[in-house]
């Protein structure tokens, strides 16, 4: 599909075909347009539980406000973040150039070691930017999804045993959409949105 | 251009040709595929400042580590993420059903009241998924992009006037591309960065 279109036809579905199949063949295709997504020093924070298993699913949506897509999609994905992802950084960068090695490996240290605030807004980061990856390669194929916040990160941690240099970074909902989404909501303006040079600069007319 | 190619296509790009511009009217044309990005409670956290000055594009240059694409790009942007968007709830809301407002308005406001780690982490969030969307949509363009982290988020929430509300989220340098990009960076194989139902499941096969 046209990438514009795609754009215009994502929409947060809430309500999904709960008998429709995503194969594990046609979800990893989809993950590999995902994985293109860029992430600080190329880290890759983000790991995804794709959660089918009825009873854990169950569980996850008594945890997240009951809200039925969490049920009923074709699958759900527990989008995490790695908050010592930095500590991976020499097998990420194996391949590369030892003199890159030597330059990069030690930058990263000294970015992250300690940072426990940074390594948090990192990993929500680099997972939130695969996330919308994800949700326009799912409307390229048909897929409806929707993301969530509203769950009890700690429950939801414990269900799909997440260790805890891991975070819950948001639930995905993918699936097959029962009816057309309703028009879309409210934007703000683009002059509200983009200011030129300064927060208190103009807005963007263009 | 197709989405699968926009997708492929996509790199980080460090090197760009100065002289060539885009315009006020382009940088809106992008920016309203842009908003059409999720948020929590469609409370849409971003905002965007879009920075061609040239001595305050010098500045924040000196505040990312000297970074060349900061000066030679065609817009830098500073993104940022609005901590209290939840305050602007009612505004956000104003044309919906009153019924829908009673009910969600409280919501909000509960979620999210006095939480400041929760009030962070959904302004990167929602921020961050903007950006992936604005460099998909840039890349559709043909325009090449680098989001970046690595500033001193203090100097550049001072060079743009950002008030302690307000969090810068990223750098994102827009332009077109001095030379062709280096192959893509490693990726982790899709078997470890989908795991099935919990983190220390099988790795998806497909």
């Amino acid at each position: 599909m046209e990438f514009s279109e795609t754009v215009q036809q994502r929409h947060s579905i809430k309500s999904y075909q709960p008998d429709k199949e995503i194969s594990d063949a046609e979800l990893k295709e989809l993950m590999q347009e995902v994985v293109l997504s860029p992430s600080s020093f190329n880290l890759q924070h983000w790991t995804f539980i794709s959660v089918r298993d009825t009873e854990i699913k169950g569980k996850i949506k008594d945890a997240a406000w009951g809200q039925e897509q969490v049920g009923t999609c074709s699958v759900l994905l527990v989008i995490c973040g790695k908050l010592n992802a930095h500590e991976d950084a020499a097998d990420i960068y194996q391949g590369v150039d030892q003199g890159i090695q030597d330059k990069v490996l030690p930058l990263i240290k000294g970015f992250y070691d300690g940072k426990d605030q940074l390594q948090r807004d990192e990993s929500i980061r680099s997972a939130s930017l695969a996330a919308m990856t994800l949700m326009l390669a799912a409307q390229n194929r048909g897929w409806a999804t929707v993301p969530m916040i509203g769950f009890d990160p700690e429950a939801v941690s414990q269900l799909v045993n997440l260790k805890s240099n891991f975070i819950p970074v948001m639930l995905m909902a993918i699936g097959f959409k029962k009816e057309e989404p309703r028009p879309r909501s409210y934007r703000r303006p683009i002059e509200e949105v983009v200011k030129i040079n300064t927060l208190d600069g103009p807005g963007l007319m263009g």
